[in-house]
């Protein structure tokens, strides 16, 4: 029997059942990853709705009873609830047993997390970046991850093996997986998630709040680029509220240089300079299609 | 013979053969919507790539040729070149053509080609909200049209039977024709789409210039939401730049309103206020939700 065959962990236990927790139990199932995925969701609804779907051995009201005889840990709640969940479950973590997360932001949350993990608890902060616009546990799918890229951003709370095994993990859920410090993790994702996010809830807040223009027509005639940004924009909420608030220093220098760049092309609107938009408009094509040659390969 | 068999044209005239001008003449052919379509292209290239991809009946190197004996002509270049061309053609169009474009600009398209089209000769402005990243005549596609809004902004210029007949013009490649004045919808473009493009290509300009972070990185970890802009971003620069030079006014204005309702934002996260930031992620929700139910119906 070869690695990929063999079940990586007895127990799993996924705190939050949204879609990306309920994505990587479809996951579990489909590539054998565990004996045993169980869950814990807030709500009765999502607990419910989990159940149902069929793909989770067993779902818990509370969250230290979820986690009881797991091998493996994942929080996939927004970042802001890491803590509380922390403090009510880390009693009764087993030693040995591996924490790790799925949060878009990583210096904060481990910076939240780091004493209330108990020295028994190997602690491998991780961020899968992959993503839909649907939330809840009915819009997961195991091909979620398929191809996109993980981040580890291993610290002293991590063991080495244990960074290997979580590693494997993410491989075996079909994910390439990079390291880096936390710190640098989160300047890399405020540009190209949070800012991206943050603009696209902005201009569809811009639209929503013109009084020139009738919300009917705005909708209506959204093909025109519109559309894309509604999108993006229908996002969580909360785990976007979270995520704003936790890597604040690194979004709002990022922020600080679009408004910069944005200022200098408004100017060049301002004056008509053809030639520097027709620059900068050239310029941005190179990108793409560098993300389109690595996707191809 | 009902309405939907009848050729409504005898020739149509295509003046640039890209995305739109292909689309319009590969719908031609698919829909029988005119007995002949020709074509106009600047580069030889251009013109080898229409004729191989045969959906055109002949194309010249010509603007002024290609109009010859037209019933309808289509200017489907970026809206900077209009006036050049019309210029140039203007003498030869036959007493009775129809001409129309397919600019996302209206208004000053409208100034700059008032006193060059011909008395006897019907001006209406259209603009199908359909397209794109792709450009050149390879892109086009007869569907691109399907189930899109476009919309007509008569003038003076424009008689009523002509502007009945270029709304089943669109009808027939399959879209749904509204009619307003091209102020206004020079105005619901500029938050629809142009300030769309124009923070899309801001967002990736920012990324390239960094100093932080690797091109490498950007392009690797652009899932998270980076990877959408992209693709708005490698849209044709020179059409974009035109777009910018020749709806500065609304574009400016809109371009304040998102940039009053970022520096808000800003400084939600600078205070962590999460409620404001929930509550605004919260409400864009909303439209996205509108936009769906409309394309359902």
């Amino acid at each position: 029997m070869n690695n990929a065959e063999k079940n990586l962990f007895g127990t799993v236990a996924i705190i939050g059942i949204g879609l990306i927790g309920s994505s990587i139990a479809r996951g579990i199932k489909k590539y054998n990853i565990a004996n045993k995925v169980v869950g814990y969701a807030k709500t009765l609804k999502t607990r419910k709705k989990a159940m149902d779907l069929g793909y989770m051995d067993q779902v818990f009201d509370s969250a230290s009873d979820a986690i009881q005889n797991a091998n493996l840990v994942i929080l996939c709640i927004p970042v802001g609830a890491n803590r509380d969940i922390m403090i009510e479950i880390s009693d009764n973590l087993s030693e040995g047993t591996i924490l790790t997360d799925v949060g878009s932001v990583k210096a904060e949350v481990i910076k939240q997390l780091h004493d209330i993990v108990p020295d028994t608890v190997s602690f491998v902060p991780a961020h899968p970046i992959a993503g839909t616009e649907f939330s809840g546990p009915e819009s997961g799918f195991a091909e979620l991850f398929d191809n996109k890229w993980c981040v580890l951003t291993p610290y002293e709370k991590s063991r080495k093996q244990d960074i290997e095994k979580v590693k494997n993990f993410w491989e075996r859920l079909g994910m390439n997986v990079d390291e880096m410090s936390p710190e640098y993790h989160d300047l890399v994702l405020a540009i190209t998630s949070h800012i991206p996010h943050l603009i696209a809830y902005n201009i569809v807040g811009t639209a929503t709040n013109l009084t020139e223009i009738t919300r009917k027509e705005v909708t209506k005639y959204a093909a025109g680029g519109f559309r894309d940004f509604t999108r993006i924009a229908s996002s969580d909420p909360i785990m976007w509220r979270d995520i704003f608030l936790n890597n604040q220093e690194a979004v709002l220098e990022m922020l600080d240089k679009f408004s910069d760049d944005l200022s200098s092309l408004r100017e060049a609107i301002k004056k008509k300079d053809g030639q520097e938009l027709q620059k900068y408009f050239t310029k941005t094509r190179d990108i793409r299609r560098k993300i389109l040659q690595q996707e191809s390969k």
